[in-house]
């Protein structure tokens, strides 16, 4: 059995006012996350801005994670990087520092196929002696896993697991399937406003970013969803999803990027979890009108009075 | 008046059996592309692999540049990486280095705008003193520099020019239009096989891939059409283009990367410029069938006995 | 209320060897997917093929549908054709021949937008006196129905209901949402590999073109979901899933749409309801061996003895 | 030789007020036009907003154009429609009234491949006895014709040229290195920005649209290409893009669509050639404030006092 599942939010990196990590704020957000009861953490993914950490900062985050988290939960990094070599680097860094599995994407900014990224896998696997997790992010790297691929990679052992954020639900269904007698696979979606449909379809966990603001309601969603209470999964789906509508306010305005994880900084600085809602450059932060109709739906979800 | 203009070639790195850069290949690259009268050299671009290189490597990779052109033409360095700070990082390693200019990406993997484009080019420009060169590469990026974008940095002094990769070359017309004005802007075309039509637009220099295999026959292109003889400029695009035929010989055995960039290296290492045609990895090499091919076109050109 | 819920399969159209349609065949899959229990039937969408018939093959395919149906279940008309008065003339030919509604999609050919798309709902609405229902398939039209756009229609009146082939399902969720109040609206899912997921979240109907092979097998899925079995509707649905794979049998030799609708003819074929699985041109028909790893999977998931 | 070469413009279809065909205005376009000098005309293209039009009026279009240009230029017709019947149709239609080629894409809406193209226009060349010129508009069909495809086509016999508005200037140039050695066959480009490109590249032919505006311009640049003035030909395509800018003034208010076709209908009725603006539903014209922008631009490119 794999020792991972459950809801494992992809871990928010909160920046003091000269946007370095705030490790005070991102100790508050790993215990909220934790004491909602999430099964593990990701660090270091998309929500985390990974990519605009560099190398030293990224060690630091994982071992100021690895501390708090003192084994409470397993600890799932993201090592996002153009290719190979340095995800390798990344991933021997993320082993070090205390990784239970570590989350790897096709390579980009360069022209890939599905043949090299089969042997971008197989490369990683052999160079490190972590588990591998792989994430399927077309919107950031602009190339889909296949299914032959992921279920290729799988049953070699170069894979177990993946985190899908491709939004095709209907692909990660059929990996659900084609998988259905490897109870050590761990299959995790990303599509946090149908977490019951991938619940209902057989997922193994989920990775809401928006859990950032509200664990307990997807802990909530987890739970009604392991007794079969599909009703009561749905109810709660619903409401997280007016809730997600904060990631559009600030849309037109700010990048895609930016109006997303902004909206979970503005919220969680709302909620009092961290200090500042601060995005890293270019990036920029959501405005005070913005904030406002962000803190709107938060009363309108039942999380401020 | 800029500093910089003619042909320009993206530098090809060569590797080792062990996969890490053949200095001795790399010197021999770097004086073929001299001697034939290349204007400037373009190091640590897509075409350099860039992104497979760790920060050490690219270091030395640009020292090396500096100490064998040895200010015989100016040194263009590629400070390619996802976002701001990291690319803030390697501009001031490439300026200490010897870098006359480097280029500058859009933000890649992050999901971006062009309100945050302008603000990663003023950012770089304002932490490093040296001049910036932005690096509109759809195909790897996945973002346009729209015109209005390049224009407005070029007027605010962000950018002292671009190399246009889009092949949008109606959009690179408009763009020498609107800075018609601006005798210190360089303006370069990365479309390697229409420079005749570039340079008929006023474009001010090229920077042609295949250039590494036959510098010789872009620099006549280039004194053809400096002199007005379209004619010749023609004749001279034309057999190139033949040449280039040899970047789809590998395609759909490996990735678009491997397949253009891999039959430089092979053809290169025909000719005797370089001592291996490896690739970094996941990147495939092309084999020996497909070698075969590159050397019959290497003929055809007039290139190999 | 509205009057359309339930199983509505986009009917296939067959053909005689003289690529004219074969009535007799086609009253047998009209009775075939009544007889099963579905709920209403969708004649000339993109399963039937209908861009590559004419105007009067699109009347007497309508009339000779109206004539077989006899009322027994509402007749849904697709009228798809580019631009605004083309799909008019279309919907007054279906009204006219029995259509109980008509079904819409974006503009297409032409680069439009999402202040065309509501006028050309609007057009369309006030010139005929048939409900209209969006189509949202981004696959044939590449545009977007978007959420604002939908909603601003059916607020208006202009349109009772959606068929959301777009396989983007949180969209489809937020219409749900949005629409909540609305029960004279119907909305319908052509996803035919996660029909569950589409009732656990509400969804009024499904619109799936593989039931035109097995239409018990959604009508099972639909009735299981009606009284909350959410366990057998997936284990239904698991099964339609590995029988759906029979599409991509042809892939790679044949185009996508090809490959898709052929192998639904190829398998009805096989099961004795139609005479031939000829497509019409430029598409291609499914060869022997692709029907025979057809009729494997037909066999396998229990349709073929 | 081919019978066809030069400038070609796609004609512009102006409207009455009831949003009919306004034959009195379309005589004058096509008197202008051939005035000017234009080498042929093609109606019922993109530009003419031919997929708004059914067929009877596609027919009397024909025939009103056959009528007045009286065999003094070339009549080259668009029978533009999604599948290969319905397309022959047209052409047959085209044909008898008075067509010297026919002008046709790739299918569309349906999912198409390059096999299914090569089947299209074979199957459309068999079916009738009129020259057929390929269409290649990814923008409206989504999917390019590939350079095999074409060559392939133009060496069968089955297509007599093409149209590129793929804006893919490098594959264009590719076609005419392949089919250098065939006088019979005409490639034309639809870039109208770069037309003195595509003539040093050896075009037989450009198809802009924007020469309804200024078709005098467009027959000054084609002449002094012809002489091999290269720098007149630039000189004059480069007050061309001036004017072309129109195209964008009512960009985001309006559809793209509208808005390049708008605007040429704007200056159209501005410089006294056509009597109305109007364009077909579900496309809104340009608005006053649009029309005094592109006034602006005509006056500054010397077309307006």
């Amino acid at each position: 059995m794999s020792k991972f599942k459950g809801v494992v939010p992809p871990v928010v990196t909160p920046l003091k006012a000269d946007l370095t990590v705030d490790y005070a704020s991102y100790t508050r957000v790993l215990e909220h996350l934790i004491e909602a009861g999430c099964h593990g953490l990701f660090v270091l993914g998309s929500t985390s801005e990974v990519v605009f950490h560099d190398e030293k900062t990224r060690q630091e985050i994982i071992e100021h994670s690895a501390k708090v988290i003192n084994g409470r939960v397993p600890l799932i990094v993201g090592v996002i990087d153009p290719t190979t070599d340095r995800v390798i680097n990344h991933a021997e860094i993320a082993k070090a520092a205390g990784a239970d599995a570590v989350v790897v994407t096709a390579p980009f900014y360069t022209v890939t196929s599905q043949s090299e990224i089969l042997d971008h896998f197989r490369y990683i696997r052999d160079a490190v002696d972590v588990p591998l997790i792989a994430y399927d992010i077309p919107v950031c790297v602009h190339v889909k896993l296949q299914r032959q691929t992921t279920v290729t990679l799988a049953r070699e052992g170069a894979i177990i697991g993946v985190k899908d954020s491709s939004g095709d639900d209907g692909n990660f269904r059929y990996l659900l399937l084609d998988l259905a007698d490897r109870k050590d696979i761990f299959l995790m979606t990303g599509s946090e406003i149908v977490v019951d449909n991938a619940l209902l379809m057989g997922a193994h966990g989920v990775v809401p970013g928006i859990a950032n603001v509200d664990p307990h309601g997807y802990v909530r969603l987890w739970n009604a969803a392991q007794r079969g209470d599909w009703v009561a999964a749905r109810k709660e789906q619903e409401r997280l999803c007016r809730l997600f509508e904060i990631v559009w306010v600030a849309q037109g305005r700010v990048s895609g990027g930016a109006s997303g994880i902004g909206a979970f900084k503005a919220a969680m600085k709302s909620l009092g979890i961290i200090d500042t809602a601060l995005m890293p450059r270019p990036r920029a932060a959501l405005n005070d009108a913005e904030t406002g109709k962000i803190n709107d739906i938060l009363r309108a979800t039942g999380l401020l009075a």
